[in-house]
């Protein structure tokens, strides 16, 4: 039963034999209350959470929060591959339209194309809806830049301004201790200063 | 629902709201079954493991298998401070007798006395048992320290021998990055070489 729950654990990304030997301790020695609430935590998320049926992204609703949110900007339309993308750019407050989650990237070798990344979905929300400008918030990664690539060339068809988020120097970061990549695509991506 | 979840998650030891949306996500987008098998194992868990009637290890059984174990010697008794420490001996291989796990240290401003950590079962082990030795492999804190000596002068009335785990460099390990701790036990538990 000890052993079954450390391979439970394990299975969890980053978490290894220590780390889950760590958690069943834990558990059993001073919070069995804890671990009754997180299986019940569990099943009730792994039961009811859904994808939105409109950005597609981890929800109770059919509709999720921000997407039955009639105050944001029907008009733009921020594509992200994760829905754990889109809660760090609600931290940051700035943004107030729409998302659409991808859930991964392109990657044809792996079995993933358009169909699996709701791209025919994304092209149906192009014709129907007057989207003035999508966001192309994919990861800084070779995958992310391709699946951007790719939607751009998709979305062209449409009258929709297309733009891809900043790459840069990190804020607080030191250009010392930035990779090459980086400050390549900072030089390059340097705007006027005013 | 996700919330529940990842604040549930934030109640195991070291998981901030990061890495428990790392979980949470994890499970939902990639593997619901894990989901479920983990939910399944923490209610099994939670609801069949209880204390070793001998050595106070966590266990499926009244009696765990290494008390259990008639090979093991009968001897030799190691004390350690919790389950895990049992499974880090146990992993060395070296070590063929029996333990007991005190759950804690002896820590009187957190109202965790001698009783709390079952001394008394402890020296009646040492009243009933042919213990000819021993072991305090309670930890190497200020904590383990003052435990191991409080179960050392118990243990003195009875005709036992005392040992405590030797301290030092571990193996592997470079003098130059020891801390000055480490290094003075090195240095003052040293042996004849041979």
């Amino acid at each position: 039963m000890i052993e079954t729950l450390n391979k439970a654990f394990c299975t969890l990304p980053g978490v290894g034999s220590k780390t889950a030997q760590r958690f069943v301790y834990h558990l059993l020695e001073r919070n069995r209350d804890g671990g009754f609430e997180l299986a019940k935590a569990l099943v009730d998320a792994m039961e009811h959470v859904q994808h939105c049926n409109s950005c597609r992204t981890l929800s109770e609703k059919t509709l999720c929060n921000i997407c039955a949110n009639d105050v944001r900007d029907d008009t733009q339309l921020c594509v992200v591959e994760t829905p754990a993308d889109i809660h760090a750019i609600e931290q940051s407050g700035v943004y107030r339209g729409k998302y659409f989650v991808l859930s991964g990237y392109l990657s044809p070798i792996d079995g993933i194309g358009a169909s699996e990344l709701g791209l025919d979905e994304l092209e149906q929300k192009l014709v129907e809806r007057h989207i003035k400008e999508i966001i192309l918030a994919t990861n800084a990664t070779v995958e992310g830049e391709v699946t951007a690539h790719y939607i751009s060339n998709m979305a062209k068809q449409f009258e929709v301004q297309i733009t891809r988020i900043a790459h840069g120097i990190p804020i607080g970061g030191e250009l010392e201790y930035a990779d090459i990549n980086t400050i390549a695509h900072a030089l390059s991506g340097r705007k006027n200063y005013t």
